[in-house]
């Protein structure tokens, strides 16, 4: 699929009926693994990108260039249509603009810019301080201008509801739309009345996590396409390799590790190994 | 730790009485994972990269760039001596002297170098072609010249045991150990008598797999002091992640995967955002 | 322009009726110099690379992943059609592919593959070894087998005039045209003899260097619609520089540089600061 | 020279009797030329390398990634001290303390954090917009306590010369230097009266610009030790490059640019073809 394909896809299930949720990838392996259980869209977080590149937590210690070239990678493996919370832009609405440009570039098909100022402030004592509607409206604006790939999505994303009143989201959600972008992502709702205060008022579609005790159905009733479901898979992984670490460097032998690793046909499919030989075949004799 | 502690440490444990297994690491995460069970030394292997940085299999097909970036990526976030295959060192002996300079650069333990003829010569029906014994020793000449870090380790390594008679793979080994490279790894080895034969006329730690049948003691007894166990690490996170997607794709809860995924303060731990916290009061306030 | 568009007048200009000659282009600014000028097409070849970004000859030293960085760099500044010499392809016909994979995402114009052996071989007394035409044969296959835009153009580049005799030159180029390429490279080319001949079997467009004594009509009569010029910007850039540096080093005052330098206003023009301004007052206000 | 040795020299230098310039470098050919003419101190600035790397104006568009990857390109080609303007640390004291590691790592021997805002905040119409002192001194501790090899220099860069009165100039100089910082770099001076005043309190070397109708003497003699002389080598090169374009884009020979490049062995010798020479006698043979 072309880069223009995917984000064709991405944008169909946005303008669709259902609710999806995307698997979290954060390097070319796990990728192809998404795309082998049958998912379409992928996500990667400034939080995954984080952890899984720098060992770090989320605190905007990543370049652009170094998520750019992981969200490269990950596109090149696969055919997934990748979603990317791109924190703030990366500075202000010049930034935004070359982190579209660079995103783009790199293959992904959905980009979000957040309204929280990043990276944290001097003497900040709240976890969530948001820049102005005005600010946030230029950068939403620069980020569709500089889109050249009219298929590429542009996301406002809002963390209003952590640290503001539902009015205040509402409105923010109202400025935001207006700029032009594909749908919003809100984070932090707690309530359906939010919800659909914030929708009795923008038609755009909603990007949102999931909600406890709340069903996908009355997520997509409410024009929710999109659901995030935190970064189980990362977690996940972890696990798996503490306890492989863990029983090898106590001594444990490598083969009673069979029923927990993946089977060498496994691997063969997911690293293309079939290509590789028709290629060698083709081309190498 | 410096670069120069690590390699200092890595050289100790060549040069001590015990055979070692190191951790398969492959990105910072990872690394830190295998050093909060314990490891001390951690490798990446030329497959393992390939694997989950192009989702590819092992065909010399990522660059030098890729790999020393990803390395780099790895010993900044753990305190590991990280052994790396570094193939056939991308090239002629001027490529390897390249190698050395950046792999060191990018703070590996040891690198090693390897005798087999790479990428795949067109016409080849064998997997395992090796260059000349001229051609090696001059590439490993270059790669003892090129370290600027005497603590850094240049490793031979020699695929002879899987295409050569034992005389051969013997002789491949004096002649490699002769141009004063720390330690010899020997890949293929099928019988602890071809060990014998080459323990005879060289006295260079060893390094190799695992013997099926055969026992750790009975390698360190013969001079093998790090003992590779292939990559069930890298499959285990394969495993991980697949069950994890399919159980979410197929629309399964991500709260019923809590006893499969690492908790938020292992996580946590794993971050440092204890650090993290330190800092931010003490710069950020 | 679109990475296509550029391509597309790209390919216009080899299969048109003129000669033309690219600039030499090795980062961004100098790209924009040069489109200041007037030029549509540049080149960056691996010996400006080389020298450029590593301060190395010609031998194969830099890997795709830095020639491919700075491309993107070059196309990413300025709407130049940019042809790459892009040595053999970084290995075997499989590392052809990935080669053409990550240029065309680099957004070049047209790829050169040449069938010179490469690095240097152990051992070799002579610059120019080639490769057999049955491997070049394979490599170019599968190069063109990799472009995924139709537009991307690839070329043969053949060493063969300068290690082997016209006849072979001549099965060599017919050989590669019969693999689907768009152009052939045709280095150390010394008569026009040996044009003639090659152009009597061959129809494609053909580039090449420079021949003294040789106009520009004879050649575009020839069928040759790209000429390449050496790499005087290079060493044109250097001398300013040493000259600049040495003035300073004795002493010498920066305001006596005046008449040697880009005024700020052609800095400005160059580095778009127009463009600045105006997104600043749109979205930063 | 490694790294701390070159540390070393430029600390000497700071802590001598003299007041030096540095060579404007942006690229590893132009390091070398900048050596071979006897310079042991080079320079990149952001606005150099957002010149060079993006063809963009200084606004704090380049990443990091970008600038530390360019450094290290620098510091392997040559023995230059490299002496680096890092903008203000990419973001909070916690994105310096990123910075200081990563541009460590790149070999540089001094890194400056300056106390403007940047990027430009939305709606500011002053060009220059400093952050509280408090929060520059949290900067520059967490700069101090990033640094590994303690023959790095940490320089606090200021800007309130250019925005606030004098008095305060010197109290965020005082202030600054109470961090423990190896030295200041004042911008925006304009009246040696500024420079005593600030002298009178802060012992420290001093780096600043050149002012008009002052004389180094008078500058060593109020302890600057290094003064900068902007960049003309770029804007030199750029016209040596818009000439060379020029001159060929007009049909002009080649050859007729005899006088205005640098010699084949110029060229050679700045690549160090001696060495590759040697280094092939020695181990490709």
């Amino acid at each position: 699929m072309t880069p223009t394909e995917k984000r064709q896809r991405f944008r169909a299930i946005l303008n669709g009926p259902r609710c999806v949720s995307p698997a979290t990838v954060f390097d070319a392996l796990s990728a192809r693994v998404a795309e082998s259980v049958g998912y379409e869209v992928g996500i990667l977080s400034g939080s995954v990108c984080a952890a899984t590149m720098l060992a770090a937590p989320d605190l905007a210690l990543h370049s652009l260039t170094e998520f750019s070239d992981q969200l490269r990678r990950i596109t090149r493996a696969s055919n997934l249509s990748v979603f990317v919370d791109a924190d703030n832009g990366y500075g202000n609405a010049l930034n935004v603009m070359r982190t579209v440009e660079e995103l783009e570039h790199a293959g992904v098909s959905g980009v979000a810019i957040e309204d929280v100022i990043m990276p944290a402030r001097f003497g900040s004592e709240s976890a969530t301080e948001l820049v102005s509607v005005d600010e946030m409206a230029g950068k939403l604006r620069a980020a569709v201008a500089a889109r050249r790939d009219p298929a590429l999505l542009v996301v406002a994303r809002s963390a209003s509801l952590k640290s503001e009143k539902t009015a205040s989201a509402v409105a923010r959600a109202k400025a935001y739309a207006a700029t032009g972008v594909d749908a919003l992502f809100i984070v932090g709702m707690k309530k359906l009345e939010d919800l659909d205060a914030i929708r009795a008022e923008v038609r755009l579609p909603i990007i949102m996590g999931t909600m406890p005790g709340v069903k996908r159905e009355e997520l997509s009733a409410r024009g929710v396409r999109f659901c995030l479901q935190g970064h189980p898979a990362v977690a996940a992984s972890v696990k798996a390799l503490r306890d492989t670490y863990a029983h090898l460097y106590a001594g444990g032998a490598p083969e009673d590790l069979k029923s927990k690793i993946a089977t060498p046909e496994e691997m063969s499919r997911l690293l293309g190994e079939d290509n590789y030989r028709k290629w060698r075949a083709n081309y190498l004799h």
